[in-house]
Protein backbone atom coordinates (compact mmCIF):
# COMPACT_ATOMS: atom_id res chain seq x y z
CA UNK A 1 0.00 0.00 0.00
CA UNK A 2 2.63 2.50 1.33
CA UNK A 3 4.92 3.50 -1.23
CA UNK A 4 8.09 4.95 0.02
CA UNK A 5 8.74 8.29 -2.06
CA UNK A 6 11.63 10.35 0.03
CA UNK A 7 13.88 9.56 3.05
CA UNK A 8 12.39 12.23 4.74
CA UNK A 9 10.16 11.54 8.42
CA UNK A 10 7.42 13.28 9.46
CA UNK A 11 5.91 13.28 12.93
CA UNK A 12 2.37 14.38 13.85
CA UNK A 13 1.83 14.74 17.58
CA UNK A 14 -1.56 13.49 19.25
CA UNK A 15 -2.59 14.75 22.37
CA UNK A 16 -5.21 14.52 24.20
CA UNK A 17 -8.60 16.33 22.94
CA UNK A 18 -6.73 17.60 19.83
CA UNK A 19 -8.84 17.69 16.78
CA UNK A 20 -8.54 14.23 14.79
CA UNK A 21 -9.44 15.66 11.46
CA UNK A 22 -6.81 17.79 11.66
CA UNK A 23 -4.19 15.17 12.38
CA UNK A 24 -5.64 12.53 10.23
CA UNK A 25 -5.98 14.38 7.26
CA UNK A 26 -2.56 15.23 7.14
CA UNK A 27 -1.06 11.77 7.64
CA UNK A 28 -3.83 11.02 5.47
CA UNK A 29 -2.60 12.69 2.58
CA UNK A 30 1.31 12.32 3.42
CA UNK A 31 0.89 8.22 3.00
CA UNK A 32 -0.61 8.47 -0.46
CA UNK A 33 2.16 11.02 -1.21
CA UNK A 34 4.86 8.44 0.02
CA UNK A 35 6.21 10.52 2.99
CA UNK A 36 7.04 8.50 5.95
CA UNK A 37 4.91 10.23 8.48
CA UNK A 38 4.56 8.93 12.38
CA UNK A 39 1.22 9.57 14.41
CA UNK A 40 3.39 10.06 18.03
CA UNK A 41 1.51 10.33 21.10
CA UNK A 42 2.68 12.34 23.37
CA UNK A 43 2.37 10.58 26.68
CA UNK A 44 3.13 6.95 27.28
CA UNK A 45 -0.40 5.77 26.05
CA UNK A 46 -0.97 4.85 22.30
CA UNK A 47 -4.41 5.38 22.60
CA UNK A 48 -5.45 9.40 22.31
CA UNK A 49 -9.12 10.42 22.77
CA UNK A 50 -10.17 13.91 20.64
CA UNK A 51 -11.72 16.10 22.04
CA UNK A 52 -14.66 14.73 20.34
CA UNK A 53 -14.03 11.80 21.84
CA UNK A 54 -12.65 9.42 18.79
CA UNK A 55 -10.48 7.15 20.09
CA UNK A 56 -7.41 6.87 17.39
CA UNK A 57 -4.30 4.30 18.00
CA UNK A 58 -1.22 6.12 17.66
CA UNK A 59 1.86 4.08 16.03
CA UNK A 60 4.34 5.08 18.93
CA UNK A 61 4.94 7.57 21.88
CA UNK A 62 7.73 9.78 22.80
CA UNK A 63 8.52 7.64 26.02
CA UNK A 64 8.75 4.82 23.41
CA UNK A 65 12.45 3.26 23.57
CA UNK A 66 14.58 3.85 20.78
CA UNK A 67 11.76 7.26 19.85
CA UNK A 68 14.14 10.44 18.97
CA UNK A 69 13.20 13.30 17.48
CA UNK A 70 16.22 13.39 15.76
CA UNK A 71 14.92 10.52 13.06
CA UNK A 72 12.55 13.54 11.90
CA UNK A 73 12.94 16.56 9.23
CA UNK A 74 9.50 18.05 10.45
CA UNK A 75 7.18 18.10 13.47
CA UNK A 76 3.30 18.47 12.86
CA UNK A 77 1.51 19.95 15.70
CA UNK A 78 -2.80 19.58 15.30
CA UNK A 79 -5.17 21.63 16.93
CA UNK A 80 -8.22 21.01 18.81
CA UNK A 81 -8.43 21.80 22.83
CA UNK A 82 -7.27 21.01 25.36
CA UNK A 83 -4.90 19.12 22.83
CA UNK A 84 -2.89 21.83 21.89
CA UNK A 85 -2.71 23.28 25.97
CA UNK A 86 -1.45 19.55 26.35
CA UNK A 87 1.32 20.01 23.57
CA UNK A 88 2.62 22.95 25.07
CA UNK A 89 2.69 21.86 28.53
CA UNK A 90 4.90 18.48 26.81
CA UNK A 91 8.36 19.34 28.00
CA UNK A 92 10.55 17.02 25.11
CA UNK A 93 8.67 18.48 22.58
CA UNK A 94 9.11 21.90 23.30
CA UNK A 95 12.51 21.33 24.05
CA UNK A 96 12.39 19.52 19.98
CA UNK A 97 10.74 22.17 18.86
CA UNK A 98 13.36 24.87 20.04
CA UNK A 99 16.14 22.93 18.67
CA UNK A 100 14.32 22.63 14.97
CA UNK A 101 13.89 26.26 15.17
CA UNK A 102 17.48 26.72 15.64
CA UNK A 103 18.49 24.54 13.21
CA UNK A 104 15.62 25.78 10.74
CA UNK A 105 14.20 22.74 10.17
CA UNK A 106 10.99 22.37 9.08
CA UNK A 107 7.83 22.92 12.15
CA UNK A 108 4.14 23.13 10.83
CA UNK A 109 0.84 23.26 12.96
CA UNK A 110 -2.83 24.07 12.26
CA UNK A 111 -5.81 25.95 13.82
CA UNK A 112 -4.93 26.65 17.68
CA UNK A 113 -1.77 25.01 17.40
CA UNK A 114 0.55 27.59 15.49
CA UNK A 115 0.08 29.83 19.23
CA UNK A 116 2.61 27.28 20.69
CA UNK A 117 5.07 28.27 18.12
CA UNK A 118 4.18 31.96 19.13
CA UNK A 119 3.78 31.75 22.65
CA UNK A 120 7.67 30.37 22.45
CA UNK A 121 8.68 33.39 21.14
CA UNK A 122 9.36 31.38 17.84
CA UNK A 123 7.06 33.68 15.52
CA UNK A 124 8.68 37.30 16.38
CA UNK A 125 9.35 38.49 13.41
CA UNK A 126 7.78 36.19 11.40
CA UNK A 127 3.79 35.71 9.24
CA UNK A 128 1.54 33.27 10.02
CA UNK A 129 -1.68 32.21 10.67
CA UNK A 130 -3.76 30.11 13.32
CA UNK A 131 -7.84 30.14 14.25
CA UNK A 132 -9.43 33.21 13.30
CA UNK A 133 -10.47 33.39 16.89
CA UNK A 134 -7.02 33.13 18.15
CA UNK A 135 -5.36 35.30 15.54
CA UNK A 136 -5.18 37.64 17.62
CA UNK A 137 -2.32 35.62 20.30
CA UNK A 138 0.49 35.64 17.25
CA UNK A 139 1.18 39.72 16.94
CA UNK A 140 0.86 39.45 20.62
CA UNK A 141 4.20 37.58 20.63
CA UNK A 142 5.73 39.40 17.79
CA UNK A 143 4.67 37.85 14.54
CA UNK A 144 2.22 39.10 11.52
CA UNK A 145 -1.05 37.48 10.65
CA UNK A 146 -0.81 36.60 7.00
CA UNK A 147 -3.78 36.36 4.89
CA UNK A 148 -3.86 32.95 3.08
CA UNK A 149 -5.65 28.87 3.98
CA UNK A 150 -1.45 28.18 4.45
CA UNK A 151 1.10 30.65 5.79
CA UNK A 152 5.00 29.78 5.22
CA UNK A 153 7.70 32.08 6.59
CA UNK A 154 10.71 29.90 6.62
CA UNK A 155 10.90 26.90 7.96
CA UNK A 156 7.23 27.48 9.73
CA UNK A 157 4.20 26.54 8.15
CA UNK A 158 0.96 27.45 9.43
CA UNK A 159 -3.03 26.84 9.23
CA UNK A 160 -6.08 27.69 9.83
CA UNK A 161 -8.46 25.15 10.95
CA UNK A 162 -10.02 21.62 10.12
CA UNK A 163 -11.25 23.10 6.93
CA UNK A 164 -7.63 24.19 5.68
CA UNK A 165 -6.23 20.92 6.83
CA UNK A 166 -6.71 19.36 3.24
CA UNK A 167 -4.69 22.55 1.95
CA UNK A 168 -2.15 22.50 4.34
CA UNK A 169 -1.50 18.76 4.20
CA UNK A 170 -0.80 19.09 0.32
CA UNK A 171 1.31 22.61 1.23
CA UNK A 172 3.46 20.11 3.51
CA UNK A 173 3.66 17.59 0.52
CA UNK A 174 4.92 19.81 -1.52
CA UNK A 175 7.37 21.21 0.90
CA UNK A 176 9.30 17.44 0.71
CA UNK A 177 8.11 16.38 -2.80
CA UNK A 178 7.42 19.53 -4.63
CA UNK A 179 4.03 21.29 -6.32
CA UNK A 180 3.94 18.28 -9.29
CA UNK A 181 3.12 16.05 -6.59
CA UNK A 182 1.01 17.84 -4.62
CA UNK A 183 -0.92 18.47 -7.62
CA UNK A 184 -1.31 15.10 -8.28
CA UNK A 185 -2.38 13.84 -4.66
CA UNK A 186 -4.78 16.91 -4.88
CA UNK A 187 -6.65 15.28 -7.74
CA UNK A 188 -6.09 11.76 -6.47
CA UNK A 189 -8.30 12.97 -3.34
CA UNK A 190 -10.61 14.60 -5.26
CA UNK A 191 -10.32 18.02 -3.85
CA UNK A 192 -11.56 20.56 -6.41
CA UNK A 193 -10.50 24.20 -4.89
CA UNK B 1 -18.91 19.59 24.77
CA UNK B 2 -21.99 17.75 22.99
CA UNK B 3 -24.87 19.96 22.17
CA UNK B 4 -27.29 17.64 21.00
CA UNK B 5 -29.92 20.05 18.83
CA UNK B 6 -32.22 16.76 17.42
CA UNK B 7 -33.58 13.94 17.99
CA UNK B 8 -32.50 12.20 14.71
CA UNK B 9 -29.91 9.93 14.23
CA UNK B 10 -26.98 9.06 11.96
CA UNK B 11 -25.01 5.93 12.17
CA UNK B 12 -21.80 5.74 10.17
CA UNK B 13 -20.51 2.54 9.60
CA UNK B 14 -16.70 1.46 9.92
CA UNK B 15 -15.36 -1.36 8.04
CA UNK B 16 -11.91 -2.65 8.42
CA UNK B 17 -10.06 -1.01 4.48
CA UNK B 18 -11.89 2.11 4.93
CA UNK B 19 -10.62 5.72 4.11
CA UNK B 20 -10.79 6.70 7.86
CA UNK B 21 -11.10 10.52 6.89
CA UNK B 22 -14.08 10.00 5.04
CA UNK B 23 -15.57 8.60 7.89
CA UNK B 24 -14.05 10.92 10.64
CA UNK B 25 -14.53 14.21 8.49
CA UNK B 26 -18.50 13.45 8.61
CA UNK B 27 -18.65 12.15 12.46
CA UNK B 28 -16.48 15.63 13.01
CA UNK B 29 -18.93 17.61 11.37
CA UNK B 30 -22.24 16.26 12.33
CA UNK B 31 -20.71 16.15 16.34
CA UNK B 32 -20.22 20.11 15.84
CA UNK B 33 -23.59 20.10 14.49
CA UNK B 34 -25.34 18.67 17.71
CA UNK B 35 -26.57 15.21 15.18
CA UNK B 36 -25.88 12.08 17.27
CA UNK B 37 -23.99 10.30 15.34
CA UNK B 38 -21.93 6.58 16.06
CA UNK B 39 -19.30 4.67 14.80
CA UNK B 40 -20.67 1.40 14.10
CA UNK B 41 -17.88 -1.26 13.43
CA UNK B 42 -19.65 -3.91 10.90
CA UNK B 43 -17.80 -6.51 12.74
CA UNK B 44 -17.66 -7.77 16.53
CA UNK B 45 -14.53 -6.13 16.42
CA UNK B 46 -14.73 -2.26 17.94
CA UNK B 47 -11.30 -1.18 16.98
CA UNK B 48 -11.22 -1.18 12.72
CA UNK B 49 -7.73 -0.40 10.57
CA UNK B 50 -8.44 1.91 8.01
CA UNK B 51 -6.36 1.40 4.02
CA UNK B 52 -3.85 3.83 5.70
CA UNK B 53 -3.40 1.75 8.42
CA UNK B 54 -4.93 3.90 11.08
CA UNK B 55 -6.72 2.01 14.28
CA UNK B 56 -10.28 3.66 15.25
CA UNK B 57 -11.76 2.63 18.24
CA UNK B 58 -15.97 3.03 17.33
CA UNK B 59 -18.80 3.39 19.68
CA UNK B 60 -20.41 0.24 18.89
CA UNK B 61 -20.55 -2.63 16.54
CA UNK B 62 -23.38 -4.33 14.71
CA UNK B 63 -23.62 -7.24 17.26
CA UNK B 64 -23.83 -4.96 20.05
CA UNK B 65 -26.84 -6.66 22.07
CA UNK B 66 -29.71 -3.51 21.46
CA UNK B 67 -27.57 -2.35 18.15
CA UNK B 68 -30.63 -1.83 16.15
CA UNK B 69 -30.38 -0.40 12.24
CA UNK B 70 -34.08 0.74 13.29
CA UNK B 71 -32.98 3.28 16.02
CA UNK B 72 -30.81 5.50 13.22
CA UNK B 73 -32.68 8.05 10.36
CA UNK B 74 -29.77 8.13 8.12
CA UNK B 75 -27.01 5.42 7.59
CA UNK B 76 -23.50 6.71 6.13
CA UNK B 77 -20.97 4.55 3.70
CA UNK B 78 -17.70 5.98 3.81
CA UNK B 79 -15.44 4.77 1.43
CA UNK B 80 -12.13 3.23 0.96
CA UNK B 81 -10.87 0.01 -0.58
CA UNK B 82 -11.38 -3.00 0.58
CA UNK B 83 -13.60 -1.10 2.84
CA UNK B 84 -16.29 -0.79 0.69
CA UNK B 85 -16.15 -4.41 -0.50
CA UNK B 86 -16.41 -5.07 2.76
CA UNK B 87 -19.67 -2.92 3.45
CA UNK B 88 -21.14 -4.66 0.40
CA UNK B 89 -20.52 -8.07 1.74
CA UNK B 90 -21.99 -7.10 5.14
CA UNK B 91 -25.75 -8.64 4.89
CA UNK B 92 -27.63 -7.32 7.75
CA UNK B 93 -26.00 -3.81 6.77
CA UNK B 94 -27.29 -4.75 3.17
CA UNK B 95 -30.79 -5.78 4.52
CA UNK B 96 -30.88 -2.25 6.56
CA UNK B 97 -30.26 -0.52 3.28
CA UNK B 98 -33.11 -2.35 1.39
CA UNK B 99 -35.21 -1.36 4.26
CA UNK B 100 -34.24 2.39 5.02
CA UNK B 101 -34.63 2.76 0.63
CA UNK B 102 -37.98 1.05 0.96
CA UNK B 103 -39.01 3.58 3.34
CA UNK B 104 -37.50 6.44 2.02
CA UNK B 105 -34.81 7.05 4.52
CA UNK B 106 -31.85 9.01 4.04
CA UNK B 107 -29.21 6.71 2.61
CA UNK B 108 -25.85 8.59 2.56
CA UNK B 109 -22.13 7.62 0.62
CA UNK B 110 -18.78 9.16 -0.38
CA UNK B 111 -16.32 7.79 -2.77
CA UNK B 112 -16.36 4.07 -3.48
CA UNK B 113 -19.21 3.77 -1.51
CA UNK B 114 -21.91 4.63 -3.91
CA UNK B 115 -21.10 1.85 -6.11
CA UNK B 116 -22.94 -0.49 -3.10
CA UNK B 117 -26.14 1.58 -3.43
CA UNK B 118 -26.05 0.80 -7.14
CA UNK B 119 -25.26 -2.83 -7.15
CA UNK B 120 -27.74 -3.19 -5.13
CA UNK B 121 -30.12 -1.79 -7.95
CA UNK B 122 -31.16 1.17 -5.67
CA UNK B 123 -29.83 3.70 -7.77
CA UNK B 124 -31.77 2.89 -11.00
CA UNK B 125 -33.15 5.87 -12.75
CA UNK B 126 -31.69 8.09 -10.65
CA UNK B 127 -28.39 10.83 -10.55
CA UNK B 128 -25.86 10.44 -8.13
CA UNK B 129 -22.09 11.01 -8.23
CA UNK B 130 -19.14 8.74 -6.98
CA UNK B 131 -15.17 8.43 -6.86
CA UNK B 132 -14.58 9.42 -10.38
CA UNK B 133 -12.21 6.15 -11.47
CA UNK B 134 -15.43 4.14 -10.29
CA UNK B 135 -18.39 6.61 -11.89
CA UNK B 136 -18.55 3.73 -15.19
CA UNK B 137 -20.15 1.63 -12.71
CA UNK B 138 -23.13 3.69 -12.00
CA UNK B 139 -24.71 3.75 -15.21
CA UNK B 140 -24.21 -0.02 -15.39
CA UNK B 141 -26.93 -0.09 -12.67
CA UNK B 142 -29.16 2.65 -14.70
CA UNK B 143 -27.98 5.92 -12.58
CA UNK B 144 -27.39 8.93 -14.34
CA UNK B 145 -23.82 10.44 -13.18
CA UNK B 146 -24.54 14.40 -12.17
CA UNK B 147 -21.76 16.83 -11.50
CA UNK B 148 -21.18 18.30 -8.09
CA UNK B 149 -19.26 17.36 -5.14
CA UNK B 150 -22.41 15.83 -3.62
CA UNK B 151 -25.48 14.96 -5.22
CA UNK B 152 -28.79 14.51 -3.47
CA UNK B 153 -31.68 12.37 -5.70
CA UNK B 154 -34.74 11.74 -2.60
CA UNK B 155 -33.27 10.12 -0.07
CA UNK B 156 -30.14 9.29 -1.90
CA UNK B 157 -26.68 11.52 -1.09
CA UNK B 158 -23.39 10.78 -2.61
CA UNK B 159 -20.36 12.59 -2.91
CA UNK B 160 -16.79 11.73 -4.85
CA UNK B 161 -14.19 11.43 -2.00
CA UNK B 162 -11.73 12.56 0.59
CA UNK B 163 -11.68 15.87 -0.75
CA UNK B 164 -15.75 16.34 -0.97
CA UNK B 165 -16.24 15.05 2.46
CA UNK B 166 -16.21 17.98 4.12
CA UNK B 167 -18.95 19.50 1.67
CA UNK B 168 -20.96 15.86 2.14
CA UNK B 169 -20.79 16.27 6.13
CA UNK B 170 -22.13 20.01 5.54
CA UNK B 171 -24.88 18.32 2.77
CA UNK B 172 -25.84 16.31 5.88
CA UNK B 173 -26.16 19.11 8.37
CA UNK B 174 -28.08 20.63 5.65
CA UNK B 175 -30.67 17.66 5.92
CA UNK B 176 -31.17 16.97 9.26
CA UNK B 177 -31.05 20.25 10.59
CA UNK B 178 -31.20 22.88 7.95
CA UNK B 179 -29.04 25.34 5.71
CA UNK B 180 -28.16 27.96 8.15
CA UNK B 181 -26.99 25.60 10.33
CA UNK B 182 -24.86 23.96 7.74
CA UNK B 183 -23.45 27.71 6.81
CA UNK B 184 -22.48 28.06 10.52
CA UNK B 185 -20.44 24.50 10.84
CA UNK B 186 -18.55 26.24 7.68
CA UNK B 187 -17.53 28.77 9.24
CA UNK B 188 -16.87 27.27 12.55
CA UNK B 189 -14.22 25.15 10.54
CA UNK B 190 -13.08 27.81 8.65
CA UNK B 191 -14.08 25.26 5.11
CA UNK B 192 -13.52 28.94 2.82
CA UNK B 193 -15.27 27.10 -0.38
Amino acid sequence: MFDQKTEKRVAVFFADGLEECEALIVTDILHRAGIPCDKVAITGNLAVTSSHGVVVVCDGTIEDEGFSFDDYDMLVLPGGMPGTTNLADCAPLADAIRAFAAEGKDLAAICAAPTVFAQMGLLEGKTATCYPDMQGILPEHGAVVSEGEVVIDGNFITSMGMGTAIEFGLALVERVLGAECSRAIREQVVYLH
